[in-house]
């Protein structure tokens, strides 16, 4: 048959969130869709910001010659150039627009990352727990995606990723804040993440990257920062996107952004930029890019997903569950009752409520609940979250 | 050095296009942009017709919840069921939104295809001349690109493709307007290389599929029509992308069509569906999606081009340039005067003229001109081809 056969695993094999995606779907039809507290879907719902929209119909209604043309496939200078400013003032460290590259979301910025610093046999660090698809993205290009165990309370295990790393290893990642368990790393993590990098790029006489996936960083609370990665280590990598602090992951606009003092940084620059037409994304959305410049840094309320987070999180707290407050993102990752993520997310399956199980992050034990739900189906899913847990205690 | 190897080739090598680009920017430099002659990108100047530019206006004035989040990956439904219906009268065979996956433009569409249909040693067999980027499309998958002649018209030589056909080939790609040379391959050609798969399908017992390329269906002219493949063969896939029916190549959105009873076609669809993650893409872009149901067919005027087309073809011809009139696209593919395409294109340059050899479409020999460029750079253009002929018809 023709289809490629490393394929048939992904479509039918035991994808998590597909699984939870089609139970989801059968037992909405079942059920009706509003009886069904469906948690396991980090699509944001909060509007974008009024200049968003704003900005677009200005866009559309000015005489730009070319609008929606090709551009330079690293994205418009103005944009570039915007985001290079608005990166300088965070991160502390001067850039400038030839260290910037406009793509169509972080995962096409990861995927032309990769694409650019990995040789067949590489591998790249991970703590757990992890966005899923990393492995995909790094695998691709003939890498390894190797994890390593956090701390207790997710913290980076600075020892285990010593252990990991080897001469083989072109990058550690990380994703701060992380999802799913809504954890920043600390300064001191970073300071002392790239303490050891340096030392281990040293040891192998090469540049371990520091990348640092942070779509996350404008969702935060309660006064946390997230500190930034550039002025700790010259040889990190941002790569974000505009899907969540804009409310529009549908519309896939990210960029990366090279230190530029990073080792071969400008030739990471030059090869995404040439890669993104063999790997067909061409550039990241013309439209996307002007509005960017224009919204120039408004986000959506961070303060709307806080309050979210609170009306389902004291509640299962009393209820006796287990979790770190996050710091930020939309999710919250907690210890399934009775120690079973698996088993535990079809007893909330039950109670029609629907969670994505840790070992979908490499992190069995735990499971995810994404507060992209409106306030309602948070207070009416309590007497189901309730119910769960109390007959698992009673069970155990 | 940590960059991957393989990629250096492609950054620093002979990439013709990429050549042209920095030389065209050194002459633009030296001589100021507008006595530059630039035909060779084809990056269209024509604006989008105006539906397009009111329905972006109208949906950002809607109140549309989740108007910019995630969807599912393969598309919306309206815009999956709108191509459909679209296709269903063009083709004249009914399609289904299932049959639809909606992509970020052609080249995302032709990647994620080839991700889904080639296995490590497949072949995609293709007429030259051909785009560029085909070969890293298949190859990005372990597959391997074989090109094959054409006959002295450019039409599909079938003889030539039957010998290239191979137990290996998952695929035979079309590309019809043909960039460069603007040539429609007719139905009896379509015909004959349907009658040709179903034999060697047979004979090698695997689905062959055909796959069509069309970003220029709609920019024909003098009534050509471009015959659709889907009732001619049932193993066919066509892509394509509003790049160039209306003016957007900037907002990368196009789609892949399969045919309802193609071999394994659901399969593919699964793949795909599937891989747009794995590979960073997610989905075509949301805004876009939504926009193309609303503009419901409108394309840009193909006259424009035609018209460009006759104010460049008609005294070029006078001059003793040799060339077949281009049936659709915005290009001409004209025979290099004294043979040598690279040595033609540097005497075309001392004129200030801009222009790709054919040896960048496999095709040596031969350089593209493209229409995307004011009446006016045509018209001052005009002296310059005519010294540049005189020149090389002399030293001959």
């Amino acid at each position: 048959m023709p289809i490629a056969k490393n394929h048939l695993v992904a479509v039918f094999g035991t994808s998590l969130i597909r699984k939870m995606f089609n139970e989801g779907t059968r037992l909405k039809a079942e059920h009706g869709e509003e009886n069904v507290f469906d948690f396991s879907l980090g699509n944001p719902i909060v509007p974008p910001p009024p200049e968003f929209s704003e900005a677009i119909i200005r866009i559309m209604k000015e005489d730009i010659p070319g609008k929606h043309a090709y551009m330079t496939n690293s994205g418009y200078r103005e944009t570039r150039e915007f985001v290079a400013r608005f990166l300088t003032e965070e991160q502390g460290v001067p850039l400038h627009m030839d260290n910037i590259v406009m793509t169509c979301g972080a995962g096409a910025a990861l995927t032309l990352l990769f694409q650019a610093i990995l040789n067949v046999g590489d591998n790249v660090v991970v703590s757990i727990p992890n966005f899923v698809v990393y492995k995909t993205y790094v695998e691709n290009f003939g890498g390894e995606l190797k994890t390593v165990p956090c701390q207790e309370n997710f913290l980076l295990d600075l020892e285990a990723m010593e252990k990991a790393i080897n001469r083989k290893t072109a990058a550690v990642l990380i994703n701060s804040p992380n999802n799913p368990c809504g954890v920043i790393y600390p300064q001191e993590q970073i300071d002392a993440l790239a303490e050891l990098l340096e030392r281990k790029s040293r040891e192998y006489d090469r540049a371990i990257y520091l990348v640092s996936d942070e779509p996350y960083r404008q969702i935060v609370f309660d006064d946390y920062v997230v500190p930034p990665i550039f002025p700790s280590y010259k040889h990190s990598i941002i790569v974000s996107s505009y899907s969540k602090s804009l409310s529009i992951p549908g519309e896939r606009i990210g960029w990366t952004a090279i230190h530029p003092e990073a080792d071969e940084g400008d030739l990471i620059v030059k090869v995404m930029t040439t890669a993104t037409t063999g790997l067909g994304f061409t550039n990241a959305p013309a439209l996307m890019q002007r509005a960017i410049v224009e919204v120039n840094g408004k986000t959506v309320d961070p303060e709307i997903y806080r309050k979210k987070r609170d009306l389902l999180a004291g509640p299962l707290k009393e209820m006796g569950y287990d979790f770190i407050l996050p710091h930020g993102t939309f999710y919250i990752f907690i210890k399934a009752p009775g120690g079973d993520d698996m088993k535990f997310v079809d007893i909330l399956q039950n109670e029609l409520i629907l969670a994505v199980p840790g070992t979908g992050f490499n992190m069995p034990g735990y499971f995810r609940l994404s507060c992209c739900v409106e306030d309602d189906v948070i207070i009416r899913s309590l007497p189901g979250f309730k119910k769960a847990i109390e007959k698992t205690i009673e069970k155990n």
